[in-house]
């Protein structure tokens, strides 16, 4: 019974191959094995708020374990908790949502592979942007979507337009349209009229429209729109991880029309049973706190001042609009054309963890790096006087 | 802005006309109508236990929660639970696995996604058995991968075996084999050396070995064996849902030969990020809760011990045997052979949910229904009550 895997494994799946690994994961590596040295690192790298899920999700999350049973639930989710986010659309956005629509899923995550199982066949093309969440087209390797790249143009503000749509429609058809709004890494925001355009683009196309909208709530002027209120037919992907600092919990949902409702629900059976009951009761909760987020938005805002006034002095001078969300997306042309090496020299040399843009656009990412500004103030005071001794 | 989803949506996926609902659903839901008007249901179409989980499980969750932080974690999950899970392996097999190999998973649901994903291309042939659990062939079509169904056999005791994959695999070359012990819904079990056959069957062909063992730990006579102890290049599924009554939690892990592991890993990144995170914490107090988990599973013993006395004298003589999990898969040939119809007449007649056998086996379980004795005695002693007075 000897064993050894090059030789005795039966070939691993083709398209592992193409699924990239998130360069992220080795600076986190690296900066962990810095700390674990004594060194001190100051985190820019985390896509997640550094403060907790509010009081009253914890407090709704002891109160359904103190209840005892934690079975599975409904594959669509806890009736209380679709019923609540289907509220939540016509408080936030004066847009009216049945619960039946609504699909309550394990985080966004859960979100996009069911959605896209129910949409998109293996050789179907889908539109996703560069830079963008380097889940999507991961996911889309998975299961054999093709992936059609619209590079972000200054020109059209860093947002994806109706316009480069139509034209990779013209070129060879889509199936989809993926738009994130606010965006990671670009903290870019798609207005209501750019929204209904796309809206607009895809139907003329016959085509699939999603909407991301998992950084909802993270806005520092004027409120992110729904792709739900000028386009009843677009698929929405949104969260309580980010704006509702629900990362680890698992929870997000969906909101389908009627046709893919059924499709969803069959495929959640097999494939998830159903989200976790803990954070479906928590989430519930979530929408009562906003006292609570409203004062960590706050502190985002502080810290996003503390970026913007800093970098520019730094040298730091292209950046991608910061909207929404809590990233700033760095043009570093001036300091290098391997933002993988910048990324690792900044954290061994300056002790600073960033995300190369490699992981978001394999190829203009090269010379971009993503600086979060979720986590504290004093964070984000330190690494702008770590970077700007780095750098000058 | 008219809508119509009947006319404007896209198309959707061909998979979704190929994977199954759960029958057993519209017999919840049906169920739940009946309660709704007052009426009594013995419930024993649920595939959970009736506790909740273990005193020391619940107290961890609710102390992880206090802590305030509930983020991400790795990709293949916390550290501790990781190396928990792999000195299980030492203490209850005596088999020796390196924390490294150990993929912390979203319940056993996301393990199959995830393995299968890496090892099978769409178009791969993959062994399963009839009856058996339907999500496995729900998944496989979703991801494209041919379902090979193996019909069990009385004369086998009703287990997989090593000649029914020989077979299997000389008429049209096989790309894996998955099998479950104790099986869901037979509740059969395959032993040491029938496992070791069928581990080495794969090895032969040079296929992939999947065991899916998430219902190890409730047996009724010898142990389960794991495929790790006598096939290390074996794929192992398992979950903290039925031994350690965590279904709600969506908390499992997957074993995987070395070969494998950074492909789940890169996947599990895009796909699902992390584990629930208070799951993972609380399934780390599951392995010191033996001696509450052990009461619960022996009034599974006895609830076992009322229907297989009462079924007999009711009238129902045929069944698969009960060497674990917590299912009696009848044959009611005897009564029907439209397991559905009478499933949905036995709730309406007789206040009794149970399993139409359709939902295992698209041919055969047109005449057999699955009967959970999850529940509690009460519920089984009322059950098999009005089971002989509606069948006598």
């Amino acid at each position: 019974m000897s064993f050894d895997p090059a030789q005795s494994s039966p070939a691993i799946a083709a398209r592992v191959q193409r699924v990239a690994p998130f360069l992220a994961m080795d600076v986190l590596a690296r900066a962990a094995e810095k700390e674990r040295r004594g060194d001190s690192v100051v985190h820019m790298e985390v896509g997640q708020p550094g403060a907790p899920a509010p009081l009253a999700v914890r407090e709704a999350a002891k109160a359904a374990i103190d209840t005892g049973r934690i079975g599975y639930t409904e594959a669509l989710g806890l009736a209380a908790l679709r019923a609540r986010i289907a509220r939540h659309y016509r408080d936030a956005y004066g847009v009216e949502v049945g619960p039946e629509r609504i699909a309550v899923t394990t985080g966004s995550s859960a979100g996009f592979v069911l959605a896209f199982l129910a949409m998109f066949e293996p050789g179907d093309r889908v539109a996703i942007t560069a830079p963008g969440y380097p889940a999507y087209r991961n996911i889309f390797e998975a299961l054999g979507v093709e992936v059609v790249t619209i590079p972000l143009e200054k020109a059209d503000g860093y947002v994806m337009t109706a316009r480069a749509v139509r034209a990779a429609h013209a070129h060879k058809p889509l199936k989809g349209v993926l738009a994130m709004s606010p965006a990671n890494p670009s903290g870019t925001m798609i207005g209501r009229a750019g929204l209904a355009d796309l809206g607009a683009a895809c139907r003329e196309a016959g085509i699939w429209f999603v909407s991301d909208e998992i950084y909802h709530g993270l806005t520092y002027d004027a409120p992110a729109q729904t792709a739900l209120a000028v386009d009843p037919d677009a698929v929405i992907v949104n969260s309580f991880s980010k704006y509702y600092c629900m990362t680890g919990w698992r929870i997000g949902w969906l909101v389908l029309p009627p046709a893919l409702v059924r499709p969803v629900e069959v495929l959640a059976q097999s494939l998830y049973i159903s989200a976790p009951y803990i954070s479906q009761v928590a989430a519930i909760a979530a929408f009562e706190a906003t006292d609570e987020l409203e004062v960590i938005k706050a502190g985002y805002a502080r810290n996003r001042e503390i970026l913007l006034e800093a970098l520019p002095r730094i040298g730091i001078t292209d950046m991608h609009p910061v909207d929404g969300a809590f990233y700033v997306y760095a043009d570093i042309a001036r300091f290098t054309n391997d933002s993988l090496d910048f990324c690792k020299r900044m954290l061994d040399e300056a002790g600073i963890a960033a995300t190369p843009g490699l992981d978001f656009d394999p190829a203009e990412g090269a010379h971009h790096m993503r600086l979060s500004f979720a986590g504290t103030e004093e964070d984000c005071r330190e690494g702008m006087r770590r970077l700007g001794a780095w750098l000058g």
